[in-house]
């Protein structure tokens, strides 16, 4: 991806300080998040936010020129519900093993394509083990993705590790889905004519 | 389907009786069938017998003029380990809570596309608790099918239905699977560009 005005990402930041999460700790502050990993340039979490006003966001991402352009997008909607934080899914270990997360959105996420990069992928056993640990007993996964290998491997990771599946879509948007919220690269890519594919995780 | 020469029915078949099941209680005398629900032609059950001499399957069919042509192409290949059954997948609720079968395919099954008829297909929780109690504990399901809403529905019934899931492909004939065994109808429908759908599913 090209980056422009990636100059004073600090700078703009700072001047978003009030949608910020210094750091992971301050996570568990927010009551019952809906938590973005990867949020890129935040069409999808600025959206959604915006759509549910009741509903607190958290945004993770570890690339700070993409970050930034993330709070500004949201901050440019008006909506006050979502928080950011630099860093990455690894980072959630440090939260240890507390259930305070209503929701995960997993959006087009790096598919690690090489046998050997498996275990980086998103839905990886080690961090569903994580996810388990930070998501609410009725707490959901939601997962989109272009990617056929890495939708075909979350299938088999989340019901092999204690996952049951719900609205899976092989085509979402042939689908009847009504209130799906696209991301910048979903938008790109349908446009294409290409499927995307879909599927909510939960656990009771 | 058009059905020539199913004049004569009763008769062809007696004149395969060796490979008969005369009724479905028969089943239990065979050690550890694979069992196919809906064989059709037996292009599929008849190849893969072929291939797998050392094991035994069960081809069970509802359409006696479509089990003739199972069976005949079954004895033309001179393959003698597949037993037929006449007969639907509810008939299998008659054989009591035995555990006996090593692994049950479902290929192609009918897609019951209507919200009301989904009880009909063949990965609905009344045929999944059917599947249960006569599978072994590590047995295994193999389900293919071209139908995507069928597909979607069969991640989600197993899944929520205690079935883990593995070998999951959305797009078979363009994977690294090597043993693809094809039936009559993949032969024609992958010749045509449409992705076959498969998986894996087991509960140990």
């Amino acid at each position: 991806m090209r980056m422009r005005n990636k100059k004073h990402a600090a700078e703009r930041i700072e001047a978003q300080s009030s949608m910020l999460l210094k750091d992971i700790s301050e996570m568990k502050s927010v009551s019952m998040p809906h938590i973005e990993i990867g949020c890129g340039k935040g069409g999808f979490i600025s959206e959604l936010a915006k759509r549910n006003p009741d509903i607190n966001y958290i945004a993770i991402e570890k690339n700070t020129n993409v970050m930034v352009l993330a709070m500004e997008k949201t901050a440019a909607k008006g909506t006050r519900n979502v928080k950011f934080l630099l860093g990455d899914a690894t980072s959630l270990e440090q939260l240890g093993d507390i259930a305070f997360c209503g929701r995960i959105y997993l959006n087009f996420s790096d598919p690690w394509p090489k046998k050997k990069q498996h275990k980086r992928r998103l839905t990886s056993p080690q961090f569903l083990e994580l996810y388990k640990k930070i998501l609410l007993p009725e707490g959901e996964i939601h997962l989109k993705t272009d990617n056929r290998g890495l939708f075909e491997y979350s299938i088999e990771t989340l019901s092999q590790n204690g996952f049951k599946l719900k609205e899976v879509s092989l085509d979402l948007h042939a689908s009847d889905f009504k209130d799906n919220v696209m991301t910048e690269y979903e938008t790109r890519f349908s446009e294409a004519g290409m499927p995307i594919y879909r599927l909510v995780a939960y656990r009771s």
